[in-house]
């Protein structure tokens, strides 16, 4: 059994849901990959930092987390003031990151990944900042040390859209996408056409936890922006800010128009896409009509769907149907396996696989 | 540039599909993975065997194929008298086989693989006999040579469903999945809802070169059933053959079924599914009626549809719209380059994937 030691800085909804997912599948890790996995730190920005290189109780911290305790009582090595003190101290093999990140910049996380990176740690965001604004220099960092920078908790949560490129589509050129990438405002808009008004469908969802308590990044287009960017930016490989996203919210949609368009049939939805013209990518977020041949149009609540566009598949289309943090948690993990793991695993997956 | 030899067996629909795709990407793979792939031998059951070490002219391939001469006259080395003769002779690092299979043995494409493994070749199938009556003993004798046995586009064309999961969702759970995977019933299906009947459905599908002459293969199940089969031995590790798959076709829906179901709203597939029971699996292939809610019900004409449901991501689908050949011929394009390209080529990737 092999002990990787993993660092995690965040702790919110999506670094628990990563605590929870570890102690969950523990024993299926051990058993389909030979791997023992051992978080030695957590920072977080407002509950302190723990460091045991023999191994965190996790389910501990999530007792102290979850009762607004902070972690520092956890430690039995010497406490670290801050994240960058914890950074420089612990010796693990992989930082699993998932901090709130400032869109403009992608900082703090951009300074945390690039230290991990600079101590010989493989480095996994769950964020898109550090993807649109340190893609090229994070990743060229990362091959300099024989490390690997991932983010597929990025888009999609954990559905596999960068590993899908990476490792399934070899040869592939991907001409063009077409998707719901924001889980919030396909929520509202789903929940505008039940007879919600705007405000009243931000409200619930709010209380479900999915819409933040300013909703502005969600239903402006920001958060969908962001991601196109991180898309075209690695899967496209034309390197695009923000800027570069033509950008509309659903905060122009009346409830009388989706009313009316559910009354045709037809139905509103936050539309992402880019498509390469020579070059260049042209890319947008913008409130689309879609009649129901549309493979969107049934996408509801907050599950989300992108179609590849390709010379080699034509038209590839992945759905992921109500994610969560778990499933977030999901694609954070598979990038520190896949980080971790042989490259040349087929007939040991296929062994380990066994087991149901 | 590293060379890579390629024997191709079987030179029908598929295999000249596969011939068109290395012409048409051999810039993109150079320039892209640094490979020039070259066809070195052709094996066929009715129209000889070719072989030239140096590289087979594959333009001129396909124009004697599509006249219907003879491979032979293609050959510069001594012309094999057969495809086992053909093997036997043949340097080349990979396998490429798209013969007609018997369903009942995976013959003759088991003894072709087995026979390329042997001689230290990768082994690729596009047939899915092979993986469901021998998939472990190919599986082990390839590991036990340093090679793989690969066969992307045994179910749902290039669409990645093995790479999926081999590569991009390690630690995952396969408990469950349900889908469309038999275009031609598909098809028949969407035609009969536009009013067609049964007959005037199969001839239009045979006239679109998607049904066979005996189209009895796909309208009885049998196809979708060996799919199943495959899937469930692969991805859930529960080695079953065809006489576990529960299995009716679409044979018996009447037009005016069909017809009563679209008036209401309903529609009837042609639907695939295996779920987990403890350490069995049950698998089944039946007509479902479908509400417009189901993500199936929107799968129409040849598209193809898969919904995994695993532990850790809930639900997540794969579609392909509308495959062909072609997308077949990429799926073993991906697996010969997933064999013969190192596997740790993440940086690489992202580099070369620059060029649009």
């Amino acid at each position: 059994m092999r002990r990787v030691r993993l660092l995690l800085i965040g702790f919110g909804n999506v670094g628990q849901a990563v605590a929870e997912l570890l102690l969950a599948k523990d024993g299926d890790i051990r058993s389909m990959h030979g791997l023992a996995l051992q978080v030695v730190g957590i920072g977080t920005a407002s509950h302190g930092a723990a460091l045991d290189s023999d191994g965190l109780n996790l389910g501990r911290a999530l007792e102290l987390i979850q009762t607004g305790s902070d972690l520092r009582r956890l430690s039995r090595d010497p406490v670290p003031s801050d994240v960058q003190e914890l950074l420089q101290a612990v010796e693990a093999e992989a930082l699993l990151e998932s901090i709130p990140v400032n869109y403009e910049s992608g900082q703090p996380a951009v300074t945390y990944l690039t230290g991990a990176l600079e101590r010989g740690m493989h480095a996994i965001t769950a964020n898109k900042g550090p993807v649109v604004h340190a893609f090229a220099p994070l990743t060229a960092l990362a091959a300099s040390r024989g490390r690997q920078f991932r983010f597929e908790a990025a888009v999609m949560d954990g559905a596999p859209l960068f590993s899908l490129w990476r490792e399934c589509l070899p040869g592939a050129r991907l001409q063009a996408f077409r998707g719901i990438l924001n889980s919030t405002t396909n929520l509202i808009l789903s929940l505008m056409e039940q007879g919600q008004s705007f405000a009243a469908a931000v409200a619930e969802a709010q209380r479900l936890g999915i819409a933040e308590s300013n909703p502005a990044g969600d239903t402006e287009g920001w958060d969908s922006a962001i991601k196109v960017a991180a898309l075209v930016t690695v899967l496209m490989g034309v390197p695009i800010g923000l800027g570069q996203v033509e950008r509309r919210g659903i905060e122009g949609l009346t409830d009388r128009e989706i009313q009316q368009a559910s009354q045709s049939g037809h139905r509103w939805k936050l539309v992402c896409g880019a498509k390469r013209i020579g070059d260049q990518v042209e890319a947008r977020v913008e409130p689309e009509l879609l009649d129901s041949s549309d493979p969107l149009f049934h996408v509801m609540g907050t599950s989300a769907a992108v179609t590849f566009t390709s010379d080699v598949l034509g038209e590839l289309t992945i759905r992921e149907n109500a994610p969560g943090p778990r499933t977030t948690a999901y694609g954070m993990l598979a990038d520190l396996l896949n980080c971790v793991l042989p490259a040349a695993r087929a007939f040991d997956w296929f062994a380990s696989n066994r087991r149901g």
